[in-house]
């Protein structure tokens, strides 16, 4: 009838964890980057069924690097896990009478659509509500006005990137770190959660908008970054990676390894000074100074005093010799290293350096290994939070783009081959490309 | 009776934010620092009745820098927002007692413990549910096997400190921006809010526990930080301010002021070179590289090149000037700025520079601004997601620590005056420090 519907057993099977929750919510994704396809894979993880929508030949971020030698996309592979994948083409007017359509059928599980692009014609919340009056619209955007932003942007916006960096650098230190998208996504599932807490007391929709710019101002002013410039009597200023206000920064080691040695709390700092044998250097440093080294705060103004007694103790010990008088005063620290030792490690690298044997404790499961591109494999690290002591469960692997288009026409929107077929030559929905998923890179 | 009780008046109004919703639920929170009541003052946002529990003379944080010339903590006004304040001393025994029987009050609003230091003795989950049998305890900590971390220790293992900074720099580059904070706060919110909608449909209390590392693990692995050391054909490098996998970057203009320009889908490309009227010198550098910049691999390869030409366009224009002729072609752009533009801006200061008279447009609210310490005001920025446009409210102010003791010993336990006496004289419960607030920085 179609080409690609004939060929179902080409495509990967289905994990036992994508088959979703009985009863579970439905939510129609149509995304692409960061935050939104974060919330949506949050949802996932939470067991909604989640269904992304992309264009024919995959959506803006189809091809987003990390990509494999062979163009796909890692990053793709990682923030789509647990998902449906549905190509229909909602850049034009039918395909997104289409997907409003999907987000329209009727039963409790319906009528949840998330968006950071998609939300026009037939697709806005108001034309959603016609279709059906109890739509849940999670929106994510830039700015609350409607203009576009990214996560690059927003950065350079918060001032952050000019108290980054080693002193005396010029000009912005940027973050790889995407902080707005990541606080946006979760902000996103937060709000969906709320929508659908009150549309399950009331049966009332919402429209749900949350901005990457409101996410970072909120962040800002809780954090003190927002008023320090006028209201605190030592404001933070670039300072290589002292932390600020208390004591903290990374030393390098005898065996050219480095580590990030933390003492804000009393506790913290008295266990810091007994672990290095320093208490005697410490009294003179506050004789001579006429400071008490108690107070987090003299701590900070006494940061460079402070770390000059403890390069030396540093530069003549390896990691293990380090680890071992640390950990037994109880100080805080860690050693700098890897995403993957650390991503790979269920308890983290640190500190003791790494523990490859550790067993899981309850951590997020990464049993499951998804497949990626290419017979690739990503790690599959299930959500952060854990209920009453249970390993997260994996997310299970990512879509084949498109290779739930069939099943999705016909069980979900009940429409028969025939018209599946018609849609597939109007070019309007698209299975799996045979053999491919290698995009333009 | 009690000395302080004879001195309500002397306390600040309590704003009409801080009275919670009628039903709202009830959070018992025992915290310090940024994950846990970055998590009780969300919750508060939404509604909920939140008690922040204090040890007499404040917690761990109540000095925590950035502080007023008077000591006073910009930090601890910030994220204590719309919460109550109780101060109970906690580290002793009779105190986790009377802090468990906050928690375990009868009525559906209450059983909800929030916490990343007090879960000990009567405050266990197991003893708190002996109370209550529905008790959701939400608890945050560092590793999923209880050790320690803080986000700058979490930070140091991430890998992410060796790929942030300036192209040849040794060693890492900390970022100030605490970002496994921030996501572990908001996971413990979603994990709560999941917790609490299964408690309303069955009845079951919850042990949630959210680890900041099983957070910054699970984010490393979703955007491809774990895996592409492993499976990307070009990984990730220390590249300045360079975004990785498309054209991003930071230029100077000739006002000093600089620009962050992006361009990550073809679109932003496009805009890129029609805005700059670089359309020729693209297409010679694709001829003679034999490249394509319409694939975003392609554009970051050839990111130097890109930027050679970019360069003395900025450096010969002013920021109105770049603003306009960026503005009128749609490319994604931002000047970089201070926290304190950014977030007294409800539009954001970019793009088209900083816009202070701009009327607020349904984003957070801070018409309300709270008393900080010393007569200071900080900034109220509201939560950052708006269910049906609404501009969300704004948090309210700060308490003085220990403002609420007497009222919720005597409303929520029933404590009479005569008892209350006796706590207070055992040095177990304490009202509010007249006149102060300052405390040992």
């Amino acid at each position: 009838m179609i080409s690609w519907s004939a060929h179902p057993l080409g495509l990967p099977p289905r994990s036992p964890e994508m088959v979703a929750v009985p009863g579970a919510k439905r939510v129609i994704e149509v995304s692409a980057f960061v935050a939104a396809p974060l919330a949506g894979m949050t949802l996932a993880g939470m067991g909604c069924d989640v269904l992304r929508v992309d264009p024919p030949g995959g959506g803006l971020d189809f091809c987003r690097w990390p990509v494999t030698a062979a163009g796909e996309s890692i990053f793709w592979a990682g923030l789509n896990r647990g998902k449906r994948s549905v190509i229909v083409d909602f850049r034009r007017d039918e395909g997104r009478e289409l997907v409003a359509g999907m987000v329209a059928v009727d039963g409790p599980e319906g009528g949840i659509f998330l968006t950071n692009l998609g939300a026009a014609g037939a697709l806005r919340h108001d034309r959603l509500c016609k279709l059906r009056s109890d739509v849940v619209s999670v929106q994510v955007e830039g700015y609350p006005d409607g203009r576009s932003a990214v996560d690059y942007t927003i950065a350079a916006s918060t001032g952050i990137p000019m108290v980054t960096g080693p002193e005396g650098h010029l000009g912005p230190v940027n973050s790889p770190l995407p902080t707005w998208d990541i606080a946006t996504g979760l902000n996103a599932v937060i709000g969906a959660q709320e929508a659908l807490r009150r549309r399950d007391a009331t049966g009332a929709g919402a429209l749900v908008r949350i901005a990457l710019s409101d996410v970072a101002r909120g962040i800002l002013a809780s954090l003190g970054f927002a008023d320090e410039g006028r209201l605190a009597a030592e404001p933070r200023s670039r300072d290589g990676n002292y932390l600020y206000g208390a004591f903290g920064r990374d030393f390098l080691l005898a065996d050219g390894s480095r580590v990030m040695i933390v003492a804000i709390t009393l506790k913290q700092w008295r266990s810091l000074v007994s672990a290095l044998g320093m208490a005697e250097d410490v009294a003179e440093l506050e004789r001579s100074g006429r400071i008490d080294l108690d107070r987090e705060g003299d701590r900070f103004r006494s940061r460079r005093e402070i770390a000059a007694l403890i390069e030396p103790w540093c530069a003549a010990r390896g990691c293990p010799e380090v680890a071992a008088a640390l950990d037994a005063h109880g100080a805080l620290w860690s050693p700098y290293g890897s995403a993957a030792d650390f991503v790979g490690s269920p308890t983290g690298a640190a500190p003791g350096g790494a523990r490859p044997d550790d067993p899981p404790v309850g951590g997020p499961a990464e049993v499951q290994r998804g497949a990626a591109a290419e017979g690739g494999l990503v790690h599959d690290v299930g959500l952060a939070y854990r209920l009453d002591g249970e390993a997260s469960r994996p997310l299970g692997t990512a879509p084949t783009l498109g290779q739930d288009t069939e099943s999705v026409l016909s069980e979900l929107l009940g429409l028969s081959q025939h018209e599946i077929g018609r849609l597939h030559d109007e070019g309007l929905v698209e299975g799996p490309a045979l053999g491919a998923g290698v995009g333009n890179v």
